[in-house]
């Protein structure tokens, strides 16, 4: 990706900063709207069984669509952090780090069971 | 954010490599759980007006949950980005740029109307 | 509302069986389905903070458009649990006792408080 | 099912009304709590690939799991159509009656295309 997350981020700011869509990327305002961009990520998944998906992934028209979405998904997560004064990669290596203690490695291989299960 | 984002792949896609977690991570089955993320997301703002927000947002508690929360949410989409072979970084800067056009700045500031309704 | 539930999943069982779509109605792609649908609804509240939303709710276009997209969610939501034989006004009555005991009227009125926080 | 959309409703509005709760129940933070307990639903299918979930589905355990979060679901369903005056079970006999005028079972036969592929 060799993509830095700062410089996404002031992208997706000076989009909306432009067309005065401040006043619009309230919390709430933006939760709701990663949910509907995700709820069109799911659409696209909704009648291919897992089995015949992988033909349908290699095709440039399927690729397309389900990369516009996840875009859509990354652009208002980007946004919503932004807003919220939160460093999305920072988060994402703090979790990482807790969930290295949480699912220490011989326990969880091969599982996909959640760490509350282990006592 | 100043966060390479490939890095971040690496460091998710390690994560399950480690743990023989690669048999769980189909794309249907990443996106079911980006969905109950984005679940967590959202339960996190529900009972949450948006004028009694400002306030609970300045607590450290809250917003150690939330950027949690966010946290899955983005693991989850990088992962199924990188499991599906694409470029996130790309993709946001693709759909940016086809929002460019598809929202001329003159003809969208103050408005949140869907680019679909302007002739 | 005045309806049967069940008159209304043979409806929805009808719809589908007469298009031979029982095929593409795994449980896995009907939660896909769900998720989708209550995206659409989600974003039909995404630009309208709390406030301005009464107004709103108030012209027949959107009403239209939100019970449009409640009927959706609520489709599928049948769906569901038809094809994997639970009783959707079982589970809910069942639902409703339970949390009849873990929030006592008592202890949980005009607290948005989850029954976990209680101790 | 054999139940009456009226009678959870009312059900469902007695419990919040019992412990004070209608000041939370606004439009916003019911679909909130309604994509919470989607992403509950999503998350008990997130690790079951379609051919592994019979069997799964065939647990007690699995089925209670189920059939609790699919009554979350139902019961903010429920609670929102009842908050905006909304009547559940016509929005979705309308939505039927829509369909089959956009899915002529000729055209739409063993097909998970959308209708507005049909020209």
């Amino acid at each position: 990706m060799g993509e830095d997350l700062e410089g996404l981020a002031e992208l997706v700011r000076e989009f909306a900063v432009l067309r005065d869509w401040e006043q619009f990327h309230t919390p709430r305002n933006l939760v709701l709207a990663l949910v509907g961009e995700v709820g069109e990520l799911a659409a696209e998944f909704q009648w291919n069984a897992d089995d015949s998906l992988a033909q349908k992934l290699a095709t440039p028209a399927f690729r397309e669509s389900v990369g516009s979405e996840l875009a859509d998904v990354f652009s208002y997560l980007i946004r919503l952090a932004d807003v919220l004064g939160m460093d999305l990669g920072e988060e994402l290596r703090k979790k990482i780090s807790l969930n290295n203690s949480r699912y220490p490695v011989d326990r969880s291989r091969g599982s996909a069971e959640k760490y509350t299960s282990y006592e």
